[in-house]
């Protein structure tokens, strides 16, 4: 598995859908559908986000996610962490200390400050996180809207959550309806 | 699983052990010896640093793993490419795609050039493998064996190498001997 796996994919994807004017916060189902990834598997990241701040659940039937800050204080960085937690680029074992020669007792020098090895490996996860701490949510979302999707694209979007959200509604009254029903006849 | 492993931290440790001086390459039993690492993960390991040209084997009994190339010429990224294949810090599900407004027809728009979160990806992943191409293991060595190490240790482990070597070729010698003696009586 890649080191930055697939909930965060499917976290930043959701996130610019998110991040886009809609009417109503879209739910981790209406998000997975329009993006034809696993509902089940999204409904788990959304919590992660959730927790690290970066957005809102709002409850109730209409319920959805929102961004709980603007996409400019969302860094893909941020994302990365709160989906994957603090995962390490390496874990040193420490096998400095172990060497035959020490037979067990390893003398100061050979464990003290951070194993030359690791210090590389620290450096290297430094510039990478550093890198996916540049880019924003905005920054992400920026050419996206005024470069690659056509003028009519956002409206189609708003209509399809929109849409979504109606046909929800309507199922839970006529289910409501339909329980309501045998209770009124019984009591008839 | 680190994204960068254990198979990655062992080698790099033996080549430091392997550049130092000794009078002959020792075998990658010695090195997971010297370490105290699991000398069936190591034995796995040097062929791929042999393939990529990085260690050759020299053969007999008396044989083991030296450099293929100064230490100035191999990077912590040829080894950790060398160990763990060219393995991406993030895969692309390419889901940009699949939105339920495309019906299974996606635009040449939604999915020309690359995905721009699989982009900020890619420009993590530069840096972090950049930073990894520039410590060689010649600098990897250089504080080892000028500040960190005590005089005499360069000795120890030559030493330490040297008694192993004879051990092993004293242990076929002895070996020969007693699989000779039986022969001997039957011819005689």
């Amino acid at each position: 598995m890649a080191h930055i796996g697939t909930g965060v994919e499917y976290a930043l994807h959701c996130l610019t859908w998110i991040a886009a004017p809609l009417e109503r916060p879209p739910s981790s189902r209406d998000l997975a559908e329009m993006q034809g990834v696993p509902p089940a598997f999204l409904k788990k990241i959304f919590p992660k986000l959730e927790k690290a701040g970066i957005v809102e659940a709002s409850g109730g039937i209409r319920g959805g996610y929102r961004l709980a800050r603007s996409p400019e204080q969302i860094s893909v960085l941020d994302v990365v962490d709160a989906v994957e937690g603090r995962k390490r680029l390496f874990d040193c074992q420490e096998i400095r200390g172990h060497c035959a020669l020490f037979e067990g007792k390893p003398p100061a020098w050979s464990t003290s400050g951070v194993c030359g090895i690791h210090a590389v490996m620290i450096r290297a996860e430094k510039v990478m996180r550093d890198e996916l701490a540049k880019t924003s949510l905005a920054a992400l979302m920026g050419p996206l809207v005024t470069k690659i999707q056509p003028p009519g694209f956002a409206g189609q979007v708003r209509d399809w959550f929109a849409g979504r959200q109606l046909a929800r509604e309507d199922a839970r009254v006529s289910g409501m309806r339909s329980r309501a029903t045998p209770a009124d006849e019984e009591g008839a």
